[in-house]
Formats: structure tokens, C-alpha cells, sequence
């Protein structure tokens, strides 16, 4: 982003003051508007005090809290989210395009996770440390005997976050880490790093947290890996690309930092082999592949990329999610009449539209909403795209379909012959985030969890009965684990308080039994 | 090694049958006599059928079984083992150079380990799936929840082991992988692979396991990462150097294939602050420090490389053990009045008597064993050192004392003056594998637990009542987690069940309560 003078430039919270940035900085921009912002910039900040400080004020000073005092800490920075969100719904319709509904995603997303730590961990009490499973003997004599415990590790959690939820993105890894005891160093996305900026400085200013427990650095990541130490954590959301040269940095492949990656998913949707076009299962699918295309302008990594029905339903689910698309209008977000803004700048929006052309060498248009132009928004400046469904009636050919994810209101159908056959091209994604099962079959439920569970780090079905209660295909709720292997990165979040597992190291106390229970008396079970 | 023409060629197992390599191969020699033994090579073997056989073959079969039924058979292969030991002594003794004690180490302990994991697998009885955590509701309608299930991972497990145990180090993994369901690849360090080989000869000969689920590649491991794919997993154990290169290798770095490493580890023995030279604490460290100095001639990464004393006790504890470590001694296994054999090989032997003069450049001699001289062996042949005890009396000034493993029977005794600055001392080894402690204090064991968990995989509490039955600071229990943060590779192994979820993949199932029930049918509770 170039330089734009006349914004403000936003100051990082580092070290326990606020410092601004040496340099130009880079300016972010109305996606919709096509104006400047703010700008941010981190040039000539000391990393190595701010690590340091982070890393030793703020760690002790929440390793000297229990676990219920933490927790209690979190509540309270939920309280003052909640007094600022009209500011971050403005600050999202301006920075990030997004309708009211999609911001609060992201927002109100963010405060409930929150709040679900604040409360999860109340329950752990006044405790210390985590006690890992039961006791076990060690031979014939109960006396000596090993009881695995997880203390927090020594050190800080860096996150290098996405762009398209500045705001959940923050608050569903520093909840576990701080209610762990490890503070937290926070760069979000250049592009949206105005409200993580925002919501960091709110809670600062509130004067809840122990100085050097939150840190936030605005602008370019360059050094930031070079200042991990051996029990430091680091946490990254975003491209394949990126994840290989943290994982390749020094600090994680020589130095042993704990590496935590989210990157690119091809998620499915799977409509049951006896579907019909009039059945519940087919009508589910529909509405949730067409939700899950515009929410956010599809710029959610859960958000669904390939869709597999039953051959014979193919040009019927074309139609009806056509249909269901064809009612999404597109353009200001600031225009009632709107249900999907913008994409999050206008680099996306060429990168999107670039994609779509590589999946057109695979796949044919079965509903482009261009047509039906913009609302509110001028199309040589706002970075909106229309919701685009391809399909292809050979998907075992193809082979891009499978590999590029265009992180946009884009899915492509495709037909399936047989059970087995559906359950392969699945797993051409090389592990995914999320599948999801549209059935009204248990059965088939089940043995589709079962086949799918090894390279879905969720798998969510959606069966009649549950038609109004089920959280979504593309909603990560934090009591799910949140990750995929393979192609998603490897990685683990959320998941309730197994989300604590990544800020705590585990070790084996062996010893005699007095010994142990003087152990556990500063512990609390861990049961995930 | 070079290439001695008159030695057998060990073939290697894969593909479902045994394959000899093309080139000369290495050979490998007797540590004690220097003659030649076996050769391994693996010139020109087909790795990506190799591999796919074992994905595919050996995956589908394995997956097919129950958790029981696996347990079942890999209590068969202990029987085989157990029919098979007098071999393996007598590899042992010839490739590694070790006494009858030390060999055991390494055969009996691979084998219980192998046996610990069958009783344990049994318990889970005919399911397919490991049901983690309870069922959690996902709003106020109790009809939509979500289960966390475990599912083996859809590929093979590479492991690429040490020198120092070619038994052990094959069955504490291979015990959890093929429980799992994950088929196994072996590269055993060529040193030692003699051993490895053989008992996968055997264990294949039985025809205990399915085609594809157990192979042995000997000699190079150049060209093995090439072939792991995003659902593989790769568990090291050697060198941080080694380590580097495979955690940058693509498969790792951008395929995210799993991996485990266990590397180096500056091992803490610690005694409590109140002990005195008479105290049964003070007898007991003395006792455990020598035992560990010299137990496989200090080739093992759990062995005690660091000893920190009160100062009052820094001479006492240098005559003691000195005193002790004059017992032993040093030279040809085949010789009963022989305590401790050999080095691995003469690189190590050099490497040895190196790593000693890098540590004298912080560190006084304060016990040698050289002078004894070696016990029906050739100085200028065998790969026999004597006990060394270095020491220094500024150990907060010291560098490479708390960075350097030598990995040979060496340990360096510091004093400390208080607990605090003991913590910090212990510390500066940036993470190890075992710190043990030493003290008949209930209240300070818990409290040196606390400080240590989070830097240490386990640690080994050694007080008065538990004497007799400790289990010892180096020995790995498979009960207990084996691993370490920063320096020790940041891996985790053993553990009881808790190895398994290396070999699994986490997924949570959001459904109806129907559908999980009709999963929850084909699991049981994972519990470790």
C-alpha cells in the first residue's frame, strides 16, 4: 500500500508504552470508498526490549495469578469490548467492506469466545498447574508413581494474523494464552489492523491487564520471528507460503518455538447419496452453500470451496443455488438494501477475480451474480466481487478445483458416483478445515465422520432435526477444535480448553506419592 | 565408514519384500576390536513404491483391525522378541560394545515397552476410533453437540533413529504407531542397525503383521523426506543439526507433515538445599550420578550431564562421586570384570575425548578414569572412555558447560547458592529431556516440580522411601512422557496412551445426538 501522508499513523503498544513507528508507514484504505484510513508502521522499534518485556514482566506477572484469576481478567476485557463495539462495527464498515451481519461475525464472534474462556476457566479455580490424566504406578509399589502435569510455558505467544477477521482473530488465540499465563504479541494484517489496533488499545487504556501481557505491532512482520526463544509460541494464520518460511525460520526449525499454522482449505460440502431435489437434505445444502458463499464475501477460511452431490442432482443443485445466490445483492455496505460487501482491498478483489479465471480452466460458469452490477459502489474502485458458482461434471479429472482456494464468494459443484467416490475426492484437498454432511441418516452421518474425521480437523452435519439449532458450516464455535491437516497447516485451536494444551508444556513429575499430593494441591484436573 | 567388500550385505524391507542395495554400502565394525561386521546400503532402491506399499497396503490393513486386535499382535511380536534375545545380546555386544547390563537397556527395555503397549491397547477392546473428551451441547437445544473423536492418521511413519538404541528406540515407537494403525518405515542409524535390521527380520519371518505395516531401510537416509506426504509423519531422534534439516525440509515445512524430534539435552541432577554430606538425599544423588554417568557409557540423551550442589557441598560431592565412578571399570564386554564397554564407534570415541576439552575450557578435571587403564582392550583400537567428572565453581560464568552435550560418560558438578539461582542455572540449559532431584523434603519435590515442569519433559524425584523403587533418572518409563522443549527437540513420546495421538488425527463431529451415538458406537474413551 502506498504512502498517503495526511492519515493518521497509529501507534503500536510495545514494552508498556505506546510507540510510534519511524517511517512513512503503509496507509489502509476504504475497500468500498476506495479512501485512506490510517496508517501503520513499526520502523526502528526496539523488538528485542519489547519481546524482553513482554516475555519476562508480563509472563510473571500472569504466571503469579491462578488460572480463575485470569479468567476473571478475560471477563473483565469483555466487559469493555462490549462498551466499544459501535466503534468497531464503524471502524469495520470502513476498513473491512462489511454488511452489519458479516462484521458481527468477526466482532461479536471475537467478544463470545472471549467470554467462553472468561467462563471455562472460572472452573479451574484457584490453581497453578494443570494435572494431565490420573496418577499411575510405576512398578509393584504404589509409593512411586508419575502424575503428568501442564505448566504454562515460559515465554511469549506471538500471532501473525489474517486480514479477514482482525478482531476473532485476536481474541480466539489470546484467550487461551492468556488465561494460560503466557502474554501475547499481536501483528495483524496490515490490510485490517486498524480494529485489532483499536480493540488493543481499548483494553490498555482500561488498565486490566498486567503491563506486558498484550502487545500489539502494526505493519510489516520482518524480524519478528528473529526475536523467538525456546519457549516461545508462535501462532499463524494465512498462506502456505508464508507458513513454510515461518516453519523454515530458525527460530522453529533450530530452536524447537512451538509453531501453530492455519493456512489455505479446500472445505467440503457433501450432499447423502439417497438425497433427492425435494428432500430436507437437499434443501439444507442448498441454503447453507449459498450462506456460506457470501458470508463475509466468502473471505472465511471455513467458508465452503467444492460441493459434491449425487450426479443425478447436479444440474438441480446448479439451479437452485443459482437461485438462492441470485438474491444476494451486492455493493455498500452502508445501503440497507445490501447483503454482501466488500472484499477487503482491491489486491484481493484483482486476486479473486485472477482466481476465478485459473478454476475456469477446470470448470464452467453455473451462476455468475455480476450481471446484476452494484449497489451504492463503483465498480473501477470498490472491491467487490458477485457471488460466481462453477461446476465441472468431471471432478476425478480435475485437478485445480481441488488446490487453489480463492478466498471470495466462490464454490465449485461437482457430481459424485458412488459413496467411495465421494469420500476420495474429498480427500484430494489434502486435509481440509471443515467438511460438511447434509443427510437424514444417521448411519451415514456417522460412517461419514468416520471417513472424513482423519483429514478434517471438523466435520459438521447438518440433518433435518438439527435445521435450526446447528452453529453452521463455516462458524468456528470455541468449543470445536478449529484447524486441519495438511494443505489447513497442521494445526489445533480452540477446542474448548484443549486450546490451553499449545501455551502449557507437559511433563511427567515422578515421585513418591507424598511428594505428588503436595504436587497437586497448587493443580486442578484437566479434563478437555 | 568405509567400504570392507568380505562383510554380508544386510538387505533392506520394503515394499513387502527384502531388497539388497545396489552400491558398496557401509560397514559396520565391532567398537571394541575394530573388525568389520555387517554392511548396510540401500543404493537404488524404489523408495516412492516402497512408501506407497506402506501407505497403502500397510495402512488399509492396519486400519482394518480393532485397537484390540492390533494390541493382540503386538503382543505376538514380544514372544517373537522374547525367542529371539540370546541373538540380540550377541549383536549388541559385538555392534555397540556394551556389558550384558547395558545391552538390556536397550533389548529388554524395547521389548517391555512393546509389551506395556500391548496390555494397554487391549483395554480398547474391538473399537475403530478413540472417543476424546464428552460430548459438549453447542447452544440451549441439547440435540446439537459436538464429540472430539481421534482417528489414525492415512499414512506412514518414518522414523529415523539414533545410534545409541537400535531396539529401544524402534519399539517406544513403532509400539504406539502400529497400535494406532499407522504402518511404520525404520532408518536406523547405520552404526548400530545391525540390531534393528534383525529384529525386524524376525518379526517379519513370524509373519505376524500384515504385508506393507513394518519396513527397515538401512544405510542413507538421503531421499526418505522427499517422500513423505501431507498425512505422514516423520519422528527424529539425533542431532539439533539433523533436526534443522528436516524440520526445513518441504515435506515439514509446507506439506505440514507431523513431526517429532528428539535432540539434545543438557540433563539436570539437583540437590536439595538442606542436604549435608551424611544426608540420605546427598548418598542417594552420588549413587544416581555415577550410575548414569557410566550406564551405556553415557550414551543416552536422558543421561545426567549437569550436577548442582549447595556450594558447602561442592567438594564432598566431587570426592563421592569420584569415589564411586573408581569403581568402574572400562574395556571388553566379553570380560566379567568389566562394568562399562565401549563407545559406539571411534567417531564417537573422538568426539568424545573433544566434547572433553571444549567443557575443560570452562571446567576443572575433579575425577579421571583413564588412569586405570582399559580391561582387555587395545587403546589404540577400542572406542573405550573412562569416567570423567569435571566441575566449576562459577557456574553462572560458564557457557558451553550448559549448551554442550557430550554425549559419552562425562558430567560437570556446579554449586549453586540458592534455590532461586539453582532454578536459573537449571534453566540455561533452554530445555532437557529429565532434571531429577534429590531430597527428603515433600514440600520442595513440589516445589521443584513446579519450577521445572515447564522446562523439562519429566522430572524424577528421588527421596528416601522411594529408593528402592525409583525407576531411575535415565531410564524411559513408557508409562511416563519422554521429551523435552527448546534444546530437547520440543518432541513428545510414550506417555501410556498419549503416544497415540501423534498417530491420530483430532477431529470434532458437530451433530445431531442420533448421529453420535451411531459414532460414538464404533469408539471407546480415550483416556490416558
Amino acid at each position: 500500500m502506498s504512502h498517503i501522508p495526511d492519515t493518521p499513523l497509529l501507534p503500536n503498544f510495545l514494552a508498556g508504552r505506546w510507540q510510534k513507528g519511524q517511517g512513512q508507514g503503509s496507509t489502509l484504505f476504504d475497500p468500498v470508498l476506495g479512501t485512506p484510513l490510517v496508517r501503520v508502521d513499526n520502523t526502528g522499534l526496539d523488538l528485542a526490549e519489547g519481546f524482553a518485556f513482554a516475555r519476562n514482566s508480563g509472563g510473571a506477572a500472569l504466571r503469579a495469578m491462578s488460572y480463575g484469576q485470569r479468567a476473571a481478567m478475560l471477563g473483565e476485557v469483555v466487559k469493555v469490548l462490549q462498551a466499544h463495539r459501535d466503534a468497531y462495527y464503524d471502524i469495520a464498515t470502513r476498513n473491512s467492506g462489511t454488511v452489519t451481519k458479516d462484521s458481527a461475525v468477526d466482532i461479536d464472534g471475537g467478544i463470545f469466545t472471549l467470554g467462553f474462556y472468561a467462563k471455562q476457566g472460572a472452573a479451574l479455580g484457584e490453581a497453578s498447574c494443570l494435572l494431565d490424566g490420573e496418577r499411575i504406578r510405576m512398578g509393584k509399589d504404589p509409593l512411586f508413581q508419575t502424575q503428568h502435569v501442564l505448566k504454562p510455558t515460559r515465554g511469549v505467544a506471538l500471532f501473525i494474523n489474517a486480514f479477514n477477521f482482525p478482531s476473532w482473530g485476536l481474541w480466539e488465540k489470546a484467550a487461551p494464552a492468556l488465561l494460560s499465563g503466557v502474554p501475547v504479541i499481536v501483528k495483524p494484517a496490515t490490510a485490517t489492523a486498524w480494529l485489532t489496533q483499536r480493540m488493543v488499545a481499548d483494553v490498555v487504556e482500561a488498565g486490566l491487564l498486567p503491563a506486558g501481557a498484550l502487545s500489539v505491532i502494526c505493519g510489516s512482520s520482518a524480524g519478528l520471528m528473529d526475536q523467538l526463544q525456546p519457549f516461545d509460541v508462535v501462532s499463524f494464520t494465512g498462506s502456505a507460503e508464508t507458513a513454510r518460511l515461518i516453519r523454515s525460520h530458525p527460530a522453529v526449525a533450530q530452536r524447537s518455538v512451538r509453531c501453530n499454522i492455519e493456512a489455505d482449505s479446500l472445505n467440503s460440502a457433501l450432499l447423502d447419496p439417497a438425497a433427492t431435489s425435494d428432500s430436507e437434505a437437499f434443501k439444507l445444502l442448498v441454503a447453507e452453500v449459498a450462506r456460506e458463499m457470501t458470508v463475509k464475501s466468502g473471505q472465511k477460511c471455513t467458508a465452503i470451496r467444492r460441493v459434491f452431490v449425487p450426479r443425478a442432482l447436479y444440474a438441480a443443485a446448479a439451479a437452485a443455488i443459482g437461485a438462492r445466490l441470485a438474491k444476494t445483492t451486492v455493493g455498500n455496505p452502508r445501503n440497507e438494501s445490501v447483503r454482501m460487501g466488500a472484499l477487503v482491498s482491491r489486491e484481493q478483489f484483482h486476486g479473486v477475480l485472477a482466481g476465478i479465471e485459473h478454476l475456469k480452466t477446470e470448470a464452467e460458469v453455473l451462476y455468475d451474480g455480476a450481471a446484476a452490477g452494484l449497489v451504492d459502489a463503483d465498480p473501477a474502485v470498490a472491491a467487490c466481487v458477485a457471488p460466481v458458482l462453477l461446476g465441472t461434471p468431471d471432478p476425478v479429472k480435475a485437478n485445480v478445483l481441488h488446490e487453489i482456494e480463492v478466498f471470495g464468494p466462490v464454490a465449485t459443484l461437482m457430481p459424485y458416483d458412488s459413496e467411495s467416490q465421494a469420500w476420495e475426492l474429498i480427500r484430494r484437498g489434502e486435509g481440509s478445515l471443515v467438511a460438511s454432511v447434509y443427510s437424514e441418516d444417521a448411519a451415514f452421518i456417522a460412517r461419514a465422520a468416520a471417513e472424513l474425521a482423519d483429514s478434517h480437523g471438523r466435520v459438521h452435519a447438518i440433518s433435518p432435526d438439527v435445521a435450526a439449532s446447528q452453529t453452521g458450516h463455516g462458524n468456528v464455535m470455541p468449543m470445536s477444535l478449529h484447524g486441519g491437516p495438511g494443505r489447513a497447516g497442521g494445526g489445533e485451536e480452540l477446542g474448548g480448553l484443549r486450546a490451553l494444551g499449545f501455551y502449557h508444556r507437559r511433563s511427567a513429575v515422578q515421585a513418591s506419592s507424598v511428594a505428588l499430593d503436595a504436587l497437586a494441591a497448587t493443580g486442578v484436573p484437566f479434563k478437555p
